[in-house]
């Protein structure tokens, strides 16, 4: 059976975390999960360009089916903000460039399919991607649990039922 | 004699100013100059997907020696601040993945470049951009004046004197 790659991406500029289902058939299950780094003394425009680098290398391993993004909220410190902003645009481009299917979700949306609670906190959605995603513990650094909530996330949308 | 393209780059999701100078010789002149426009009411992906490939086309016309860009600050609307950040991220990573070297600067730098006034007002800039690059008048719409006035600056301060 063919496979069917969904990624999840959480945007950012020190770590960005990233998650690729294997969304065929009944159980989705990871086949990448992890987060991309960039080396916070070296220029901006560097670090994208190796965040993109990576990503590239990511995509032709495994290329997408479609893409989930966490919408990029300004609630939160605006002085990460703006690399989170830069950091979703470099990935949002590259895959819609592709021809790939992009879409965005809120934090919210994502507690609310992943642990059927749109106020759940971080530990409740981990403890959920571990469950669903059948791992031995939730996945480590947060980036890449964020990351894989994302990509379930969008699993059960597209798919019109809930994730649970 | 061979020339030497920098760019100059406002970013920007609505409008996203582009100049392109050859600035081989005594005096830059504008080779390209303009604006990159995507439509509001699509997702975007999309919009940063058509903003890519539109700076690949330029890219590929004019291969660049070398990218300014202006630094992305939060002084201004929170709700458009995401997609200049967006778009600021795509244009620098794209940049910069292909080897080209990329620098920011601040608005203040370009005033100061260009008119020798930190403080200078847009039709101050607009005016010296259009006395600089020997144009008939100030480049229109003002996103592609301040990507000229970023590229005049970039010259400038490359060259190690003012751009007066």
């Amino acid at each position: 059976m063919e496979r069917m790659f969904v990624y999840g991406l959480d945007p950012g500029l020190s770590r960005c975390g990233y998650c690729v289902l294997d969304a065929r058939g009944r159980d989705p299950h990871a086949v990448a999960l992890g987060v991309f780094r960039t080396e916070p003394h070296l220029p901006v425009p560097e670090r994208l360009a190796e965040l993109l680098v990576d990503f590239r290398s990511l995509l032709a391993e495994f290329p997408p089916h479609s893409v989930a993004v966490e919408r990029v909220l300004f609630q939160s410190n605006v002085r990460t903000a703006m690399g989170v902003g830069q950091a979703s645009g470099v990935l949002m481009a590259e895959s819609a460039a592709r021809g790939v299917s992009v879409r965005e979700y809120s934090p919210n949306e994502v507690k609310q399919a992943v642990t059927g609670d749109g106020a759940a906190d971080k530990a409740q959605v981990q403890q959920m991607v571990q469950l669903l995603l059948r791992l031995p513990a939730p996945p480590r650094p947060a980036d890449a649990a964020d990351a894989a909530a994302i990509a379930l996330t969008h699993v059960a949308v597209t798919a019109g039922v809930g994730a649970r």
